[in-house]
C-alpha cells in the first residue's frame, strides 16, 4: 500500500511540547498535509500567533474547537494530548476508516487493571487496547504495518527499551545469561520533558542551575519498561528499578543502565552483539567501542545513540543511551510509525541531522 | 542611637524570591532577630519546608496567618508583598511605633495620580506617602536616618538611578551639559526579577536559550525613573527612554545607558568623576576606565559595579551597571536602608562578596 | 542557469561552528554534494568522528590536507576559516572557474585601507576585492546573480542592516527625515558566536549565568555596517554607535536599533513601510504591531524576525530584530547565496522551521 | 589550643575555582588573615584585578611568585595545586611548624603504588603520605585535630562516602546486612568540577544544553572511594562501579547510590539510621523521609544534604546526596578541616545559607 496523493493529518491537542514538534516535523514531511488541528481552549487561534516559529509554514491553519473539527476526513489522527482523551474518541474515528496514532498512554499498558491502577481512570474501550500495537518501530515493525491504533512509547521506556534490546533478546536466546532481578536504569531528562504547564516547579529561576532525582515513590513509566522488557526476554520475572532525575536542559534524555551478567566471566562480545542487532536500524546508533553519547548529538533528530561498557571487564554491564525526548521519545518516533502504518519510506520526514551546536 | 539588643524584624510576604533572599541576608546579620513571617496561602508551614536552604538557620520559623501575627511588636516590619498590601497596614504599624520597609511600589512614586495610573489602585494614604522617603542610601542617605516609611527603591530603577547619578548632579551644578531628552537604558534581567510564579512563560523550557524585549507600551519603572532623575538633576523636563529585556540567568540586572553630551567636544573627565562621587560608597564600585562589567560579579552581594566609557571620544557615553535584582536591586538594599534607620553600620550583614563561579 | 546535475561543494575550514552548521545544511539540500573538506589540523579525521551528529549523513567524508585537496573540481568552495585565508587562495579557484562563499571578513570591506586598519594584514588582492559582491540577498540579490566572489555579510551586521533597511531606503528617498548621527545598535549574541575554541573565558562555568558587554574600544563588525547603511541610506556622513553584549544562550543574536526622526511629529507609518519592504523576502518576517521577537523563535532557522516601535509616539524609534547567528548570520545566509549565484530557487535546502522548545 | 591571634593563612596556587572560592569563604571567616598568595603565571598581578568580585575585600593582596613567597610565616598554607605540588613543598612547610592542608590529591591515597598506578608520578615523600590525615571531619575528627598534613577528601568521594557513611558502619557492626560487590554510585558533576582551563569541550557552546557519562575507562576518585569504604566497613572486599556524568550547572555535585541488602526482607529503619548517625553533623543534613535533595539546597554553603530511599520496600537502596563541590566538596571541608585542625568553632566562617534561586 502506497499513498499516491498526500496523507491527510489531524491532530488533537497540539498546543503542547510534543504538539509543536510534530508540526514542526510534518511541515518537513513531504508525503503529509496537516488538514485538522484541535485545541479546546485555544479554537480560533492561528497555530502561528501561538508558535510565532511556524510563520512562513503553517500561516493558514486555526485550532479547530473539538467538537466541530471534521476529524473523521483524515487518514490518520495523532493524539498528543492528556492521556484519557484517545480512547474516548478512537473508537468512532476507527469505524470512518481514520488510524490512531496516540502519543499519550492509552494504548501502551496491554493489562487494563495495570492501566487503572496507575493512571487512575477505568480504561473506555478494552478490546481496542488488545488490538493496539505498541508503537515502536525497532520491535514491532512487523505489527505496526497492519495497526489501526498505535499506542506510542513512552519517552524514558524508548531510551531504555532500545538500549536494553539486544541483551533482552540474547536473554530469550540463552536464558539466564543476565540477572534480571537487579537491572537499574538511572535516566535523566530534559525539562521539556516535564511538559509546557504554568507550574512554580518548573520554571527557569528553579530549574537552572539545579538537578534533582524525583519519583521514586514510583513512576508510570516504571510498568511501561517492565512490560516491553518482559515480553522482549520471555522473561515473566524479570525486575528493574527506574530513578528519573530532571536535567536542566531543554531537550534530551540521557539513560544509564545497569545489567549484570550471572557469570562474571561471560565472554560475550557486547560491542558486535550491538553493532549486529542495530545494523539495519537507521535510527538506531551504535558509537565505537569506549563511546559516551551526548544528548546535544540528538538534538532535534529522530537518532538514538547508543554504547555498552563494561568497566574493568567485570560482571556489570553498563548502557549509555541518548534521544530527543521530544523526536526519537515522541513525535518523531509517531511519525515514523505513521511512515510504517501507511507503507512509505521510514525515514521520509525524518532524515536530518541533530542541531549543534 | 545606636540598639544594645536584637533589632525585632518581622516580615510580611516572604514566599517569593525577594522575601527568601530577605531571610537568607537576615541569617548573617548580626544584629537582627525574625520574629513573625506571615503568608496567607501558606499559613502553618515551616519556613524550612518550603526554603530547605534555610535547614540549619531558621527551623523553628513558621509562616504565620496575617490577620494573628503580631507584627506590632517588631521594630521593623519589612513587605515583600504584591503592590498595595503596605499602604493597607502602614499606619497600625506606624502608630504602634513600628518602622516600615517596603519593597513593593506603594511608597516609590511620590505623585499620588502618577501612582493610580501605573499601578490601577487608589492609594490608600497620600499623607504617609508624602512622609515617606526613597529607599535609597546613596541618594537619600540622611533622610533615611531619620525615616519612619521607606519605599525600597525598584531593582531596574536602582541600575539606571545609581548608574547616572555622577552625571545628573553634574547637570545638576552645570546645566545644559548633558541632552536630557535623548537618555535612553537598555536594561537586561535575570528571570528570578519575573518572580516566583507558575506561568508558563516563565518555565525553563520557554527561558531557557531565549532572549527578548518586552514591555515596549510602557514599563512601571519608567515613571519611578524618571522621577529621580528629575529630582537628581533638577531638570523638570528630562526625558528617558526604557527598554527592558529578559535574560536567561537567575539573577542579574544589567544597564546599559546612553547619554550624550550636548557639546561634542566638552572635555569632561568622567573616569574621575564616577570615582570620586562614589569614593565613599562602600556598595558602589567604579571599575577602571576601559573595564565591562560582569553580573556575575555580583552574584549574590550588595555591590552595584559600574563603568562609564565614551566610545571614539564623540559626544554620546555609555554607561555599563550590573547588580543583583534580588539584593542592591532589593533584599540587599532593604537591609542597608534598615541598617541606616537604625543607627548600625551601613555594612552590618552585608559584607561578603559575590558567588562565582 | 539551472542546474542538472548536482552542484559539487568544497568547504576550506569546517571544523568550526560556522563550518559543522554549513555541513548540516548541505545534508538537508536536495542539489549539492559536499565532495571535499579540507583541515590543516584535522587532516585525516573522519568529518562524523569530529562531529557525531553526522552519522548517518557524511559517513564516507574526511578532511583533507589543503595542500593536497582538489578544490579545483568543485562549483564552489565555501571559507569558514579565520580572516586572511580566502584572498590567499580566490585567484587560483577563480581562474579555475570555481565560484568563491567566503564566510570570514576578506571580501566584505569595500575600503583597502579600512580592511587592513581593522584586520592588520595587507589585503592581498585589492582588484577581487573591487569585484566581489557583498553576500546579503535582500539588498544584493541583483549583483549576487553574477558574482564569481562573495564576501558573506557578517552576523552582526545582517541583524542591525537588515533591520535598518526599510529606513535607509526611506532616508534615500526622503532625505533629512531621521537623525543618522545618533543611530545605536545595542546588540546581544549568543556565545557560538565566539566561535569554537580553547580560550578560559568561553568555558561554561564562565559564561553560563553571566552577561556582560564588550568590545566598546571598537568592534571589526562597525566600519562594515557603516559602510552597508551609508550605500543604502546614501548618506555619506552617516554614524552609528555599536555596543555589543555576549548572551548565556549558545544561539541567537538580539538587536535592539534606536533611531530617531528629525522632526518628532513625523507621521511615518512604520508597520506599513517595514510590511511592504518585506512583503517578497520569505527570510525577513515582519512580526504584527506590538510584537516583541524572541531569539527561540528563529533557532536553527534561516529567517530574521523583526518588530518596529515607537514608544509613546514620541521621535524614538526602536527596531527590534532577532536571527540565528550561524544561520542567518553566517552559513543558512551562505547557502541562500549559493542558491542565487546557481539560479536555483533560493529556498532550496533552506525551508525548515526552527527549533522549538 | 586555641588562637587569640589571628591564624596566618598562606595559598599556594589560587588562580583556580577551589582558590577563589576559598578566598571568598576566608573573607568571611573572622579568625584568619590571608597573608601570602602565590602564583607562578600571574606573579605580580592584584587579586582584585583576576577576581573583580573580591574588590572591597581583598584590596591590597598580590600573586606572589613561587620562590620568593615567604610561606614560612605562615600558620597554615593550602594547596589548590594541581597534583604533585604539594608533596614537593610539604617537608619545608612542616619543619618550619607550618601545618599543610592539601586540596589536591597527593595525601588522598594511603597507599604508595595506587597513587603512582593513577596519578603517574612516584611519590615524593612516602613517610609523610603515611603520617598526613584523610580531610573528612566527619570520619576523622579526632586525627585531624592533631594532624600536620590533612589530605582533602575529593569532591564525588565526599558524596559518596557521607553519603553512605551509615550504612558502612552498620555494615561494620553487623557484617553481612549490604551486597558490599554490587555497589553503584551514578554521580553528576557541574561543570566547575573539570576546573578552569582553556579546554574546547567546556566551552559553553559545548557543554549548555548537553549531558553526557565519562570516564568509564577508569575515574581517579574510584580508588579513594574504594579506600575509605573499605576503612568504614571494616570490608577487605568491597567494590564499587563509579559513573561520573557532567551536568550543565556551574556548581552542584548529586551522586545517585545504589547498595542491596542482602537479605530483601531486611527490616532495618534507614531513615531513623541515617538521622541518628548525623545528627551531631552540622554539615550533613538528612532531610524528611520521601524527599529528593536539589543540588541548589546547597549553593555555595557547606551542607551535604541526603535522603535515603528503598523503592518498593524491596532490597534496593537508594541513597540521593548532594554538596556543592567547591565548598563542602573542596574548600569549603578545607576550611572545616582547618578549625578542627586549630581548635576552632568548626563553624567558623562557614555558618551561611544557600543562595537561591
Amino acid at each position: 500500500m502506497t499513498h499516491k496523493t498526500k496523507i491527510k493529518v489531524g491532530i488533537v491537542g497540539a498546543t503542547g511540547y510534543t504538539g509543536v514538534e510534530l508540526l514542526r516535523i510534518l511541515t518537513m514531511h513531504p508525503q503529509t498535509e496537516v488538514c485538522v488541528i484541535t485545541s479546546r481552549k485555544d479554537a480560533g487561534v492561528a497555530v502561528t500567533e501561538m508558535f510565532p516559529s511556524l510563520r512562513g509554514f503553517l500561516d493558514d491553519l486555526r485550532f479547530a474547537p473539538p467538537q466541530e473539527a471534521d476529524l473523521k476526513q483524515c487518514d490518520v489522527v495523532f493524539f498528543a494530548t492528556p492521556h484519557g482523551v484517545a480512547m474516548s474518541m478512537a473508537r468512532d474515528l476507527l469505524d470512518a476508516g481514520v488510524k490512531i496514532i496516540d502519543l499519550a498512554a492509552d494504548f501502551r499498558l496491554k493489562d487494563e487493571e495495570t492501566f487503572s491502577r496507575w493512571y487512575k481512570m477505568k480504561h473506555a474501550c478494552p478490546d481496542l487496547l488488545a488490538e493496539a500495537v505498541y508503537g515502536q518501530p525497532e520491535t514491532m515493525r512487523q505489527q505496526l504495518k497492519f495497526a489501526r491504533i498505535a499506542g506510542m512509547a513512552g519517552c524514558y521506556p524508548t531510551s531504555i527499551e532500545l538500549g536494553l534490546l539486544p541483551l533482552m533478546e540474547y536473554e530469550r536466546d540463552h536464558p539466564g545469561t543476565f540477572d534480571l532481578q537487579t537491572i537499574i536504569a538511572d535516566s535523566k531528562s530534559g525539562i521539556s520533558g516535564s511538559g509546557k504547564k504554568a507550574d512554580v516547579s518548573l520554571i527557569a529561576a528553579e530549574m537552572t542551575d539545579n538537578f534533582h532525582a524525583y519519583g521514586l515513590k514510583g513512576h508510570r513509566h516504571q510498568p511501561e519498561i517492565i512490560q516491553q522488557l518482559r515480553l522482549l526476554s520471555s522473561s515473566r520475572n524479570l525486575d528493574m528499578t527506574f530513578v528519573p532525575h530532571l536535567l536542566p536542559t531543554i531537550r534530551g534524555i540521557h539513560s544509564t543502565i545497569y545489567v549484570r551478567f550471572k557469570d562474571a566471566g561471560n565472554p560475550l562480545d557486547l560491542q558486535r552483539l550491538y553493532e549486529e542487532r542495530f545494523a539495519d536500524e537507521y535510527f538506531v546508533d551504535v558509537l565505537p567501542a569506549g563511546s559516551h553519547p551526548e544528548t546535544r548529538s540528538v538534538r532535534g533528530s529522530n537518532f538514538l545513540r547508543l554504547a555498552v561498557h563494561r568497566p574493568a571487564g567485570k560482571d556489570l554491564i553498563v548502557v549509555l543511551a541518548v534521544e530527543d525526548n521530544l523526536v526519537k521519545g515522541a513525535a518523531g518516533q509517531a511519525v515514523q510509525t505513521m511512515n510504517i502504518m501507511f507503507g512509505l519510506d521510514e525515514k521520509s520526514g525524518l532524515a536530518w541531522p541533530a542541531l549543534i551546536p
